[in-house]
């Protein structure tokens, strides 16, 4: 491991957005070591000031979307306004689905060099809620090395988008044009989230499938109830290949800005957000205690077998094993 | 209150399908006396394996759709079968919004005369996680009473939804013609849960509106993944004035539990339900005990408020109120 840097040296480092510092911090923080813990929650509460300042967006969508070359291009895009950008990925299930996301790079090769963009893996431990909780921190580092939009990516297949959703400011769902097998691969509810679907490969006579995609998904998103921020999701078109859409797609998530800040609804949606954040660590720390207990994890099993064979109630199973927890801390 | 029974009355009584002595175990588990819940207890475990045998189907809508005068026509439709059947209700809600669900029995009339049918009110207190218990134990007792149907009745506008949908086998979403404002009131994720939805009111001179609000549900419907049961959701029109539907709704219902049966989906849906419920009643107990604690209680809105101000990482706040609580209960 790297010699650890003082807690004046991360500061000013991350806030002179010097990039091999801010990957050190984010290394740090991903860190299990206890003494980086420490080090790492003084660090992020430094710069905590400076955070904030950045857009938030999320991207999803199933493998074969074209997550990676999408971003690639627009994140360029971007870069070229000029915006400094920051990409970091969402993959708990990363060792297998290798490639699939960030670890291959290549995928990325422009970006990559683009002295105003900084990419960063995901890390490949810690649970859904660890890796989580590493991400929301390296935004906060990103943000506070002055990166002006952050993109979070997550592979859109299992429960990384509502972890992600509640980070962001803005959901972006690619979809491919033939609205059919490929939705497979969606878990339900994630077209609910998106605050705009972007149809990935609009080109190569793709257009018209493209075009019929979008009015149907214009359709379906009426039938949604409009969430509470007043924001009506919108549907575009877009190619990686000839850069269409590229344009459009940052128009629609500035204009949701500006909806947002205008009635309130942004800086509200960020408050609410680190208070779910704070409660479901709490709800996962009690529950770890909870089912690493000695005696809850001898018997839980057994129990849970009479539960499904319907010969025990629920309740009386969950009292049963609530029991054994609360009469062994005694 | 009633004099108590013995436990050897209440199973008899149940079991030969005593509505009377149905009614009193009903109110036996709505009780918050720690004598009547042991009970309670006991005679639910006694009839347990009487229990399960009926089709549990949930039925929600938002106020204005015609969930009463539907359960009324369709609920005779059913014992004219002949079917026996018991209606319950989950509405938290149910001090405000009384007369929008079975408070006003008036309006189901002729199913509450109906010998073949059992009505039973809402439970007014408890919370969503009390009354969604008391139902569910209102729902073993009436299957141990040889109710061959049970249909839940939810408000459609909160998280009952979500309880209802896992407690019962088929999930009834009631909606109106005119596709745009009345979806304002349903909660996020409901469609997805539906396995059918029916255009409620399809009549005077309605059809036309209601055809076309079928092709748009349905086409928003094949936009969502289809469940791991292998069951594509429908939509059907309906009337509770010309009773047009409730035959092709039955069928429905029937084809969907063939199906399930068929692919060992029914029972597995039903072992996951209560695995479910006996995880949620953990976590809900755990949670209770944390933020009932003194000094949880004492700090927690200081806390949040900096976590609202961003002024404190979600992760930090968290860590400093289970501290506080874990330290004061050595």
């Amino acid at each position: 491991m790297l010699k650890r840097l003082s807690i004046k040296e991360y500061t000013e480092g991350i806030l002179t957005g010097n990039r091999m510092i801010l990957s050190r911090a984010i290394t740090l923080t991903e860190s299990n070591l206890p003494a980086d813990k420490i080090l790492a929650q003084e660090v992020l509460e430094a710069v905590l000031p400076h955070t904030g300042n950045s857009i938030r967006i999320g991207i999803t969508g199933v493998p074969g979307v074209g997550k990676s070359t999408f971003i690639e291009v627009f994140g360029q895009y971007l870069t070229k306004l000029p915006k400094k950008v920051a990409v970091l990925a969402i993959d708990p299930s990363s060792p297998i689905s290798k490639g699939s996301i960030l670890g291959d790079k290549t995928r990325m090769e422009k970006l990559v060099n683009d002295p105003l963009a900084y990419i960063r893996p995901t890390p490949t431990s810690g649970g859904l809620g660890g890796v989580a909780n590493k991400t929301r921190e390296a935004m906060l580092l990103c943000e506070a090395a002055g990166f002006e939009v952050i993109i979070i990516e997550t592979v859109g297949v299992g429960q990384s988008e509502t972890v992600v959703h509640g980070m962001v400011d803005f959901f972006l769902l690619l979809m491919l044009a033939g609205a059919g097998d490929e939705l497979q691969g969606i878990k339900k509810g994630i077209m609910e989230m998106a605050d705009l679907i972007a149809i990935t490969k609009t080109d190569s006579g793709n257009e018209t499938q493209a075009d019929l995609a979008k009015v149907a998904y214009q359709n379906a998103l009426h039938l949604f109830p409009p969430n509470q921020t007043g924001w009506y999701p919108e549907v575009l078109t877009c190619s990686a290949i000839t850069e269409k859409g590229m344009k459009e797609i940052w128009e629609v998530i500035e204009k949701h800005r500006a909806l947002l800040i205008g009635n309130g609804y942004f800086q509200e949606k960020r408050s609410q957000q680190n208070l779910e954040w704070m409660y479901y660590f709490i709800k996962k720390s009690l529950e770890e205690k909870f089912y690493e207990h000695p005696s809850v994890d001898l018997y839980r099993k057994d129990i849970q077998q009479e539960v499904c064979e319907g010969k025990k109630l629920p309740i009386n199973a969950a009292m049963e094993l609530l029991n054994l927890f609360y009469q062994n801390r005694k």
